[in-house]
C-alpha cells in the first residue's frame, strides 16, 4: 500500500454523538492529519454523521460532509457506521445510547469519564458479549496515552501504587495559589473567566471529577472492578494560601492527588490536597497540565505527564482510540487488549479499604497560646496515638486572641489515629479553632 | 476463562538468545509476576530454552527449567519456540540469528538498539514477508513505554519534534557534575564503579548509544527509514564542571538530549550537551533517569519518564512486547501495529539535514583579555553573522595571563554562522584559547 492509494482501502466510518468542543477538535485533527493516520493505520478514518441539539448552528467547514440530525438514535443505529463516538457527556442518556451501539454491533470510543466509572462494568459485559470494543484513553488525562500505558505498557508488573494530578483545574488554582500567593477564591474566579472551570465548579474542586478517573486508574492498575462510590473524596476549597506558604517554606509543594494503592489488606483509593517533597518531578507539573507517577515492581517509577483537557489535546486521544479500534478490527475479540486491563474473568474483588484505614503522613497546623507547656501537651497526645512527629515550627504572628500558628509534620500514622489525636488535641484549652490537617506523601 | 483456569490455554513458548542480565531479570519478571501477567494476557508466557556461552554457569533457579544449550541456532530452528527473544547484544551475530529466526515464522523482541538502528529497516522488510512482529520497546529508554507512546498513544498527531535524555550513564555523570560541583573524568570512574558506565564508556559518554535510539525514536515519529549515520552526535566528555556552573546561574542546567526535529527544510537528528531552562520538567531529571519530551500537534507536549536501564526495567519493557505480541497472534499481520510506525509502503524519504543547517540557541564561552573595546570586537563579528545576543556575562575571576570569562546566551542562530562568527571570534588578538560552544534549546 502506498500513501496515494490508501483510499482503496475501504474507510472506516465513525458517527458521533455530540458535537460540542471534543468532537469539533476531533474532526479538525481527522481532517487536517488524515495523511499522516492513514500512513499510520492503513486506512482513513471518516466521520459521517453526527447528533447535535441544533441542527442550524454555524459549524465549522470541516464538519461540511458530515449529516446531522436531532437523533442520536439514527447515528447508533445506522448499519453503515463501524465505530460510534460518544461525546455527549451525563452518564443516562449516554449509557442507553452506548448500550444500543454496542448491541448493534457497533464499537465504543468515548471521552466520557463519569459514564466510565459509574457504568463502565455493565458497558464493558455487554461490550465482550458482543465482541465489540469501548475504548476510553480520553477519559482519564486528556491528550495523555496513560491508559495504554499501564493496561499495556507495564503489562509485565505487578503495580504498587499511583498517583496522578488527574484535574487540571485543580492544578491550575494551587499553582497559581503557590506562585502568587494568591486565595483560592480569587483564582477560582479567574480559571472561570479563562474556562478552566465550570460555572458550576464543584465536580472539579471538590474532586469527583479526579475520582472518576482515579476509579478508572484503579481498576486497570490492580484488575478489581470500577467502584466509583469506594473512593474518599475531599477538594481543595479547604486549602488556603497560608497552608500553601508553610508547605513550601518546609520543602513541600501541595497538590490534588489521586492516589491507589495495594497494601497487604486491600486497597486505598484516594483523592485528597496532598504535601510532596517539591524535588519530586511530579511536585513540579504546574498549571492546568496533568500527570501521573506510577510504582510498579520491575520498572519502578514512571511518570507521564501533559495537557489533561482542552479539545486538541482529547481529539489526540480519541483518534489514538480510532486507531488501535481500526487495528483489532481482525483481532479475535478474546485477545484484543481487555477492556480493564485483566481478562473479564481474570478481573478479582480486592478489599477496598475506607479513609479510616490508610497510613498516611499529615502537615498540621493549629492555633496556640503562646505559653509554656502546649508543646508539652499536644506532644503527649501524638505519643498517645503512637504518632511520630518529623518536624514542628512555631511561627511568630500573634492573631487577635494572641495565639500563634504551629505547624507540626509527622511520620506515616494510621488515618484513625490521626483523628482521634485531632479530637484531643482540639479539646486543649490552649489549643483555639480546628486543627487544618493535609495529607503527606513521599512518593519515594 | 478464570485464573484457575488459565493453564488450560496452551502457553507460548519462548527461546532466549543470550542469558545475562536482561535475560535473567525477564525470566525473573515472568515467574514473579506469573499470576498477573496470565490474568492480563489470558495466557501464560514460557522460557524453555535459551543459549548461553557457558553452560555450567551457577544460574537462579529461575531457569531451573530452561534448557541451555551453546548453539543459538538450536533456539532459532527449534519449532516448539513462538517467540525468539534475541538478548545476545552486537549488531552482526545478532542480525544473522534475528533473520534465521524470522525465516523460521517466529517473532522476535529484542533490546538491542544497536541491531535496530544499524539494521532495523533490513530485519523489519524480511519480517513484513513472513508476517511475523520484530517489538524492540526495551531499545529505548529502557522500561519507559515511549515506543508504544509515540507509535500509537499519538497516533493521531503530526510530530513537530522530540528531544530526549536517553543515555543514563551520561545523565548521571552532568547531575553529579551539578550537584557536587564534580569533575567529568571524577564522576565517570565513579559510574564505572557503580556499574553505571562500562569500562570502554565511549558508547555511553560519546553520544553513539543515544544515537541508536534517537535513530529509532526518529523513525517512529516521522515516518522515515532509520539512518543511524545521519545522526549528528557530540559526547559530554567535553564539558566542564564552569560550563555546568555558569549555565546553572544563568538559570539553565546542561543535559545529553537526542533531538529529531521535523522543519520546513528537512529533518534533524542530533544529539549533543544541551542547555535547557531549568524550570522545564525535563531538566529536572536526574541521576539514570531517562526522559522524552514530545511536541505533536494535537496534544501539544507530552513528557515520558522512567529508569533507562537494568534489569528489571528492561525485563518490563520486554514482557510487555511478549504480552503485545501474544495479543496480536490472531491479528491479520497488514492489521498490526507497523514496526516503524507507519505502513512499510507509506515510510517516506525526507531530507535529513546536516548539523550545519540546525537552527538553536547558543551558549559560548571564552576567555578575553580584561581590556577596552573586546566586547565591541565580538559583538560586532555577531552582528556580521546576523546573530543576536540574548545576554553577557563578564566574569571577574583572572587566569594566569591576565584573561577572564566571558559567557554570551545568543538567539536562535543557522549552526554555519555560528561557526563563521566562532573562527573570527578566535582570531581577535584580545581573545585566547578555542571558544567553548553549548546549543541551548528553550523545548517551550
Amino acid at each position: 500500500m502506498s500513501v496515494d492509494t490508501l483510499t482503496i482501502s475501504k474507510p472506516v466510518l465513525v458517527g458521533i454523538l455530540g458535537l460540542g468542543t471534543v468532537g469539533g477538535g476531533t474532526a479538525e485533527v481527522l481532517q487536517k492529519n488524515s495523511v499522516e493516520i492513514a500512513r499510520r493505520a492503513g486506512r482513513s478514518i471518516e466521520i459521517v454523521a453526527a447528533s447535535v441539539r441544533d441542527i442550524n448552528k454555524k459549524r465549522p467547514a470541516v464538519l461540511d460532509n458530515v449529516k446531522l440530525t436531532l437523533d442520536s438514535n439514527e447515528i447508533v443505529d445506522d448499519p453503515n457506521i463501524d465505530i460510534v463516538l460518544e461525546l455527549i457527556g451525563g452518564t443516562e442518556l449516554a449509557k442507553d445510547l452506548v448500550l444500543r451501539a454496542i448491541e448493534n454491533g457497533k464499537h465504543i470510543v468515548t471521552a466520557n469519564k463519569a459514564l466510565i466509572a459509574l457504568h463502565g462494568n455493565e458497558i464493558f459485559a455487554a461490550a465482550q458479549r458482543k465482541g465489540v470494543t469501548v475504548a476510553f484513553e480520553a477519559a482519564v488525562a486528556g491528550g495523555i496515552p496513560i491508559i495504554k500505558a499501564i493496561r499495556e505498557g507495564l503489562a509485565g508488573n505487578q503495580i504498587e501504587w499511583l498517583a496522578g494530578i488527574i484535574n487540571g483545574t485543580g492544578n491550575f488554582i494551587l499553582t497559581e495559589m503557590r506562585d502568587k500567593g494568591r486565595d483560592f477564591e480569587d483564582v477560582l474566579k479567574e480559571a472561570q473567566q479563562l474556562g478552566y472551570a465550570e460555572a458550576d465548579p464543584t465536580f472539579d474542586v471538590e474532586g469527583i471529577d479526579a475520582a472518576h478517573k482515579l476509579t478508572i486508574l484503579a481498576s486497570i492498575a490492580f484488575g478489581v472492578p470500577l467502584q466509583f462510590e469506594k473512593v474518599y473524596t475531599e477538594g481543595i476549597s479547604n486549602i488556603t494560601s497560608e497552608d500553601v506558604e508553610y508547605a513550601s517554606e518546609l520543602g513541600y509543594r501541595i497538590k490534588h492527588l489521586g492516589i491507589a494503592r495495594r497494601v497487604d489488606s486491600g486497597l486505598e483509593m484516594r483523592v485528597h490536597p496532598t504535601l510532596i517533597p517539591h524535588r519530586r518531578l511530579i511536585a513540579n507539573v504546574d498549571g492546568v497540565m496533568n500527570a501521573v507517577l506510577v510504582r510498579a515492581d520491575a520498572v519502578g517509577s514512571t511518570l507521564y505527564y501533559g495537557p489533561g483537557a482542552g479539545a486538541q489535546p482529547t481529539a489526540s486521544a480519541v483518534v489514538a482510540d480510532l486507531v488501535d479500534v481500526v487495528r483489532a478490527l481482525t483481532t479475535d475479540p478474546g485477545n484484543r487488549v481487555p477492556h480493564l486491563a485483566f481478562q473479564p474473568d481474570a478481573i478479582q474483588d480486592i478489599e477496598m479499604l475506607s479513609i479510616n484505614e490508610a497510613e498516611t503522613a499529615f502537615y498540621l497546623r493549629m492555633q496556640v497560646r503562646d505559653q509554656a507547656g502546649v508543646l508539652a501537651d499536644i506532644t503527649r497526645l501524638f505519643a498517645d496515638q503512637n504518632i511520630s512527629i518529623e518536624a514542628i515550627v512555631q511561627k511568630e504572628q500573634k492573631d487577635d486572641q494572641g495565639c500563634v500558628p504551629l505547624v507540626i509534620l509527622t511520620h506515616n500514622v494510621l488515618e484513625s489515629n490521626m483523628i482521634a489525636a485531632i479530637e484531643k488535641i482540639e479539646n486543649l484549652s490552649s489549643v483555639t479553632g480546628k486543627v487544618i490537617r493535609i495529607r503527606l506523601e513521599t512518593l519515594g
